[in-house]
Order: C-alpha cells, then sequence, then structure tokens
C-alpha cells in the first residue's frame, strides 16, 4: 500500500512576487524504490530567498526548476526505507528534497545529520546551507581579518545572523542592518553584534557613519538596492563587499537596481566579488564541526522561524520577501 | 628678469562638461628657487580622464583641485634652473607639473626620463601613467592568466591600447570596444587584437558573443554604463572585472548608472576591483623597463595624440569625453 505524497510543483514562472497560482498542489503515490534508492519522509524543509532565482528560466549557477517540476529547495527528514547500503532505515538525512512529504534519492547529495548535537531544523539554518553561506562567504570570500569593522544587512536572517557572530567569534566590530526593532534588539542584546541600524526606521547613511566612524572594511551583502549603494559610499580602502544575495531586488518587475556607487571600488581599491556556497561543499564538514563547537560554547546562536504545515507553502514562502521572518525560514512537514 | 608663466586655474566646479567659464587663464612671474627645489620648463602635458574626477569637490583618492589653484596634470619637461643636487639644467623630467608653462618642484615626486630611449611624450603613454595603469591593472588588480579571454573598452585609448597589447604579449584572446571604425581597424590591424567592436554602429551584446563565445574571464573596465553591464552579462565563472575608469560618466548631471547586472558577479563568482596607479609607484620602473623592452622588440606600440598650444587647453581637454582622442592626447606647450 504506497503511501501518498503531496507536492508543490511549478505551475508557472512567477512574475514579481510567486502567487498561489504560480504553483500547483498536487499529490501522487510513492513509487517503489530502484537499487540505491532510499525514501526519505521529509520533516523540515528549509525556504531560502535562493528559491526565488531558481523559478527564473535563464542560464544561472543551477538550472531553472522546471515548469512542472516539484519545487527545488533543501529539506531534513528520516530514511523510511533504503536500498542504499550507504543509508539505514531511521537515520535523519538532509538534501534537496524539494517542497513535498516524501523524497526518493540515489544518496549521492545526502548527508547524514545526529540530532543527539542538535534538533532537526538547526540542520538547515546554523548548521546547513545558511550557516556554510556566512561561514565561507565571511571567512573565504570577505578574506575577514581581526579587528576590522564588518557590516551585515540581513542581519537578523539565517545567513546574517550567524556570519555576524562569526564575525565576533574573530575579534571584529560588527554592525547589522535589520528592519524594526525587535530584530534590531535581539541582534546586539542575544547575539551580541555592537550595533544595530533599523532601515524601516533610521536614516542608514547616518547611522552608519555613526557605527563606523572609519569607514567598512568588510560588507556581507544580503539584500542590494539602496542599502549596497549607501554602504558603498562608506567602505575603506581596500574593503571587500561579499555579494551573497540581493532579497530587495528578487521580485522585480523592474531591472534589477545597479550600485550607482560603484565607483566607490575603485576610488578605495575596493572589491565585490560574488559567492555560491556549493563551491565550499567538500569542506562543509570541517566547517560545520567548528560551527556546532561554537554553538556547544554558547558563542555560536541559532534561531529558527518555524511555521506547519506543508499547505502553507506559497504564503509562508513570501514571509521571506516581506521581511517577517525571524531567524531561519522552516516549513513544518511532519513531526516525526 | 624672470619668466611670465601662463597657467590654467579652476574658476570653479564644473557641472557636467567643464565649460570655458569653469577655468581662469592667468599669467604670473615665476618666483625664485628655495633650496630644493628646481624650474622646470613644461614641454608635453598629460589629458587624462581622472582629471575630470580631481575637478570635483568631495573625498576621493586625491584632494580635490581648489578653487583659484593651478590644474592638477601630468606632465613631461625640461630643468631650467636646479637648487636640488639630484637635479642638473637639462634633465627631461616627468611629474604632477599642472596646466603652466613653469613648474617649480621640491624633486620627491619627480622622475627623470631619458629620451634616447622614447621620445618625451611616450614617457606620459605607455612609459607613463597609462601604461603603469595597463601593466598593473590587468597583471596585479585583473590576475591575468595565459590564455584567457580578455575584453577591454576604451580601447584604442592610452590605457586601453596598452592593456590589449601586453594581454596580447601573455597569450590572451584579446577583444577591444572602441568607437568608430577608424579605431577598430587601428586595435586589430596595428596592435593586434583579435577582435574589435565599435560601439558606435554594433549591437555590442551580440558582438561580444560572437567574439567570446566561451564567456570573458577579465574584462578591463576604462568606461562604465551600459558597455559595464553587457560585458557583465557574459562574464564566465571566476571572471575578474578590473574598474579603472568609467568615463561614460564622468560629466552626468544625473547620478552614476550602476550595474544593474551586477548579480552575475553572484552567480558566477566573479568579482570587480578598482585599482588606483598610485599604489604601484614603488614597482613603476620596474615596469617601465619591462615595457621598454617590449617597446623595443616591436611587441608594444604607443601612439600619441598631441595638440598643440597650452591655451587650446579647455577645449582639447573636451576630446577625451567626445571620444575624439586616437591614442594618449597630449597638450604641447614648447618644443624644447
Amino acid at each position: 500500500m504506497p503511501q501518498i505524497n503531496h507536492q508543490f510543483r511549478l505551475a508557472q514562472r512567477p512574475v514579481g512576487l510567486p502567487k498561489r497560482s504560480d504553483w500547483n498542489y498536487m499529490e501522487e503515490p510513492v513509487r517503489p524504490l530502484a537499487e540505491g534508492e532510499i525514501l526519505v519522509k521529509v520533516l523540515y524543509i528549509s525556504l531560502d530567498p535562493a528559491m526565488r532565482g531558481w523559478m527564473n528560466d535563464g542560464r544561472s549557477y543551477v538550472p531553472p526548476v522546471g515548469i512542472g517540476e516539484v519545487m527545488r529547495a533543501g529539506a531534513a527528514g528520516r530514511v523510511m526505507e533504503s536500498k542504499n547500503p550507504g543509508f539505514a532505515v531511521g537515520d535523519t538525512v538532509t538534501g534537496l528534497f524539494g517542497i513535498q512529504e516524501y523524497a526518493i534519492a540515489d544518496g549521492k547529495a545526502v548527508t547524514k545529520v545526529d540530532t543527539k548535537f542538535a534538533p532537526l531544523p538547526v540542520y538547515l539554518s546554523t548548521l546547513g546551507m545558511p550557516g556554510m553561506t556566512a561561514y565561507f562567504g565571511l571567512l573565504e570570500t570577505g578574506e575577514l581579518k581581526t579587528g576590522e569593522t564588518v557590516v551585515i544587512s540581513g542581519a537578523a536572517g539565517a545567513v546574517g545572523a550567524v556570519a555576524g557572530q562569526i564575525a565576533k567569534i574573530k575579534g571584529c566590530t560588527v554592525v547589522g542592518i535589520a528592519g524594526g526593532a525587535e530584530k534590531c534588539r535581539y541582534i546586539v542584546k542575544e547575539l551580541g553584534f555592537d550595533a544595530a541600524i533599523d532601515y524601516k526606521s533610521e536614516d542608514v547613511r547616518k547611522a552608519l557613519h555613526q557605527h563606523c566612524p572609519n569607514g567598512v572594511d568588510v560588507y556581507f551583502d544580503n539584500v542590494g538596492g539602496d542599502i549596497l549603494d549607501t554602504v558603498l559610499a562608506q567602505i575603506r580602502r581596500g574593503a571587500r563587499i561579499v555579494i551573497c544575495g540581493a532579497i530587495s531586488q528578487y521580485n522585480n518587475t523592474t531591472p534589477v537596481q545597479g550600485p550607482s556607487n560603484y565607483l566607490s571600488l575603485l576610488v578605495n581599491r575596493a572589491s565585490m566579488k560574488g559567492m555560491i556556497v556549493f563551491d565550499h561543499a567538500a569542506r562543509y564538514g570541517q566547517a560545520a564541526r567548528e560551527m556546532a563547537g561554537w554553538m556547544a560554547e554558547g558563542k555560536l546562536k541559532s534561531r529558527e522561524d518555524i511555521v506547519a504545515g506543508l499547505e502553507t507553502f506559497p504564503d509562508t514562502l513570501l514571509k521571506l520577501f516581506r521581511g517577517e521572518n525571524f531567524g531561519k525560514l522552516v516549513l513544518k512537514v511532519a513531526e516525526s
């Protein structure tokens, strides 16, 4: 008696914010496993800004999700059935399982995780892609050095919060930009950032000048738009800008806003560099061990914003683009 | 009997293209030298796009030229009188002598040059700042590697022409973007570029796709604006964009056009990096020797566009911004 699998498949390419009608909610029976495959019951799904890019047509760092395909997403779950000697029934695993209740995988891009060390959602958060993105983006792409002044946008988000804490661990002065008093309070009081700027209520230019009187050495950008331009105007000589994302621009129906202050790169001999976390896959394990150590010491805190119900996906996803999530946005699909 | 010195001094900060009324043409007697000083008769003055930036108020990599000050410019001349043991009457020298007939300098930032190896204007061109900019911008900032595909804008200009020839010497495929059939013919037939794109008559996007079917590894940008955006859309993974200048934007009365395709940096793990030639001053001599060697072997050609008459300065400068100069723009002040 096969299980019934509920799924969200891409119905059409969104224009602007994804609408409910851009998705088809479908059900189909789970097919029998072939040799080498595993069946995963999806428990938690990671909802990430990058997913918006995957819905667009055109050349990018990964192929777009095809029309009619299950929406791509990182997720965590439990192995229900295994025809792969590398996995046993009951193993907890993460992988690109998609927006669905059950996934069949060949095991190649599936990682076993141990819930003795951290709850499963943390493996989609600080010990998952967002954490890896923060770690490699800041330390490798950003070439962070002790004592530098670091600014992070989307600072209460999944990547930003980890990036800021790592910068503190590395002995930097860290200023976070976030939306709303509660998020700003959180990153300073709970996460130990030196200062927060509420872009919804403050003049970012003035606040940045106040908190970084000598300018910015590293800017970790998750948002693009006006904030990128504002920081560009206040970088120091030799500054590095890490282009991790541009959530302010992903749902544009007009052209992306290019940074009109980019010539500050010239004047300041500074660089702006893009990064894709997948390039660092060979070293995820090493980074995760170091980050788990920091978590155990209480130096690195992880916060997840968990919303229950696969069927809420189309609306829950929009929390990201409305800035409503507080911590890593995770969709809970099942209890166990 | 003191010489009379004619000078152009900045009368007011230009809005858009510098007008005649932004300058004061003045004369004053040359004052007696103090101990340690030299008097230089200016023979050739370098006219460069960067000068437009020096006229603006505000923080930059050098202080702005003050209102009432002699306009800053690189120049070459002959020592007429010396109270500095490092210089003898008759020495040919280069330095920031300004837009004037006579300059007094303390010798610290003055370089002796030998006209046995190259005519004096070449020391303002391929063996001067533009050549150094091309050399360090391409090899250091651009981290050029043999066999890569290199695109250069402003390719028939002072910096671009040298950059393209160095890239050829280093075994790269080189595509130049320039304005007009004559410049395009020149960079291919005379300088050995693999291809040229005439941005005035061709669809740059299509032509770039044709000449760089596998994408662009290094883009040496002198122009900014639409061309920067077009190249950004066709970079390869790991590409480096050298921000050397943005002549299309220097006289804007509207905000600078930011590169709306900058997220191509993210997708392609690419970088955009600014450079200022002055940072490499300690190695100018070494670079100039290598470049002089290439010139002697016929691998590196230098072309100057020489306009006679100090009094023509306000109008001659505009040739740069109209794309009318063909080779390094030099103002000839005196014969000897």
